[in-house]
């Protein structure tokens, strides 16, 4: 019997005490990542100058739950557990005959699920005895959420901020200014990454893979300096498990024997893992649920792109992982759903991909932003345009069941709210948005540039 | 004993039935509004082109509660009960041994507490068959309350923006067109206020003065469409009650007898009065509580103003109110604290002030982001400029009890998010806001213009 509360929440001493691991349940092994300049699997010490120990065990680790540490959870209380809502007013201006949910990692500070994974990560360099953190941000989301990790432990923490972000999108920018943290418009003259880019263009208006080549730079040059990132590797997933433990205890709650449909983002992966992981390891165990995986159709990696060994970054410095990419020199067309831009996709998920556990879908750009509106004018909340992409698929999921008749019950990963992307919903509802063909030359011209690894 | 969870939550069956009408518990009678044309007191027929007839109810009824409509607590539930937070750190921070707790109305769909009133005014006249209502706003915060309440009953929303802030502060005029409601900038050429300013100065950039009349013009000339209050009158405070209602019962769960020190922002009242009202009533059975407004020094109504009658706009359209004024011409310097730019205060809480019930204190501009950013750290929640002053209140309350090392309970109105006011820590943090002096001549002057009105 399925509640008729709008907020489902649990209490502090609800709060999951473990992550979930998946890699001992993934369906099979997961590939290794491969050393850039080797060619070789990479071992413990190839990662040990740009992250702690920890992090690293992570990472590899085939324990099936991980230990939450204290601080870590302390932290956590200032907005875990985070609130589940049911849907009842978007049910009912759909019309459906579904059971819509959604699990909420707007409140946060930082306003989205990136805090899970920057809190741990910080806690664990600062117990390694790291003093300073170093990281890139494209439109600040990534950032923010590791300045307020690094605050709340007392580490010092600078962010390579793409300076054309640093210039045009400054809100978040004062965020992390706020919590404390140095940020800098990237390229910048504090690297040799960053002087050789200003030398041939000064007036550079900086990308992602610059940010990053200065961000494993300034880490790699300095002892008391680690390096973090915000999605893609197995340690930040494990660390948004959090949020699928906490809406499975929620759904429980509510009356649910569990999720018919459970629908996310992509862009990264991290958040879409987060939730559904946990619940991955039902499916595997027998239930019966759609786990749909949502990405923009202007960068569409799980729907076109090749399952195979490619960079993280346009750059080529970091190790090559496998997972569905559309070449590390893809760059997609400019859609405000900026954390969803991405090539490549984490590789657990990727995995789970191939294997045909979870599902991808691409939705248009404009869709996305009507769905949003749809929510906010029945939901009163407004969505980050990423967000909005999970919102796409769940109502589109609804309207099914509107049709058949099925009374589903749907989850919704609510990465975070909109506050900071109001520029998209004005440009939206003026009418100057507009979509974008899925780019399928453009991915084929990249997909040349891949390097050919020996598997196995 | 009082709890260690940092997160104090009500159920939603533990929602408030009925709000808390102050009125028959006032110390002293409330000197009636009048009417401005007659000086005569006003009287029910006198507000009913303006405001359906149970608001005007409310405004004057002497019932010491008031029932919620069960329309209206099933949007409340979106966000409501809202949450009490117990600021361990930041007492950790400030090596306090007060406990500090604040109630947060950061998480409602518009970020602030104007909702908890907007919601039930447009239910009210949507039940009388109103189809429209007209409101001003300055940097958006009521208008875009108003907004979100008037979508979720289907009712029309039109609202003049000052000019100035239309261009300048465009993401909370997103928000009001984001749930729908239609937004101009004030001066429009739909009124006549409008076009008569128009004429005098194409360019006028507008004032709260002029779009008062506009939304005031807009409905008296249409049968359809009433005008809505964002704070000042008394059945906005009272729907802002269930505020101080949640805090109590909030207070007793984490074990607390209550709240020793109170403190609030003040700007029209309304947020102050809904958190502290309840308590009040403590306070008048004999409990010893310290009631705490905490306004801006470049506009000191509580602690500058002279308690008598006054107009309620710089237009003199509306009746005229016994409160602390500075005079309706009084126009404050530029600080961030838009909400908190008010020559006049809420009439139910100028009396309290007046009767010492409430102590009333002025703080500086910097002062109080410096005490924001000091909370953003410690707590990770970064409160609007607004919100700031409370905060520095409480925080200088809590640093007497370090002196004097009392334990004492101190509870903070944390009346929304400064999401949408990046910009103004931006310019702190670039070290380019000051302090303006307490504006002893202007207001002088001001005072000046005021109506002699024979009170009793």
């Amino acid at each position: 019997m399925a509640s008729d509360e709008t907020k489902i929440l649990l209490r502090e001493s609800e709060m999951p005490q473990r992550w979930y691991n998946i890699n001992p349940d993934l369906p099979a092994p997961l590939a290794p990542p491969i050393h850039p300049a080797t060619g070789k699997p990479l071992g413990p010490d190839d990662l040990a100058p740009l992250f702690p120990m920890a992090l690293i065990q992570q990472e590899m680790s085939m324990e099936p739950w991980v230990e939450i540490p204290d601080p870590v959870r302390d932290i956590y209380r200032l907005w875990r557990p985070s609130p589940m809502f049911r849907a009842h007013r978007l049910e009912k201006a759909l019309g459906t005959p579904a059971r819509i949910y959604y699990k909420s990692e707007a409140f946060s500070p930082p306003g989205s699920h990136k805090p899970n994974t920057a809190v741990a990560q910080a806690y664990y360099n600062k117990q390694e005895g790291v003093t300073r953190i170093a990281t890139e941000t494209g439109a600040g989301q990534w950032g923010s959420a590791l300045a307020f990790g690094c605050n709340v432990f007392d580490l010092e923490c600078t962010v390579y901020m793409v300076k054309v972000s640093y210039e045009q999108k400054p809100y978040r920018r004062v965020l992390i200014q706020t919590w404390g943290a140095e940020v800098y418009p990237s390229p910048t003259d504090r690297t040799n990454a960053g002087r050789t880019i200003l030398a041939q263009d000064p007036d550079s208006p900086g990308s992602l893979g610059i940010a990053i080549s200065e961000a494993v730079e300034d880490a790699a040059t300095h002892d008391d300096t680690k390096y973090s990132l915000g999605s893609v590797l197995n340690h930040v997933l494990l660390h948004q498990t959090i949020v699928g433990l906490e809406a499975k205890e929620q759904l429980k709650l509510a009356g649910e024997d569990g999720p018919d449909v459970i629908v996310g983002c992509v862009g990264g992966g991290s958040n879409f893992a987060g939730l559904c992981f946990p619940f991955v390891k039902d499916k595997l165990d027998g239930k019966d649920i759609d786990i749909i995986a949502v990405e923009p159709e202007s960068c569409p990696t799980l729907t076109r792109g090749e399952y195979r060994y490619d960079f993280g970054d346009t750059a080529k410095l970091t190790p090559l992982l496998k997972m569905y990419t559309l070449g590390h020199t893809f760059i997609p067309e400019p859609i405000h759903a900026g954390g969803l831009r991405y090539h490549g996709d984490a590789p657990q998920l990727c995995l789970l991909v191939s294997q045909k556990l979870i599902e991808a879908r691409a939705v248009h750009q404009l869709g996305t932003f009507e769905a949003a509106i749809q929510f906010a004018k029945a939901e009163g909340h407004i969505p980050a345009p990423e967000t909005a992409h999970a919102i796409r698929g769940a109502i589109d999921e609804a309207l099914k069941c509107k049709e058949t008749g099925e009374e589903k019950c749907i989850l919704i990963g609510y990465s975070g709210h909109g506050h900071f992307d109001m520029a998209a919903y004005d440009r939206y509802l003026a009418g100057e948005l507009r979509d974008y063909e899925y780019p399928k030359e453009k991915i084929e011209e990249a997909l040349k540039d891949l390097p050919v690894i020996e598997e196995g």
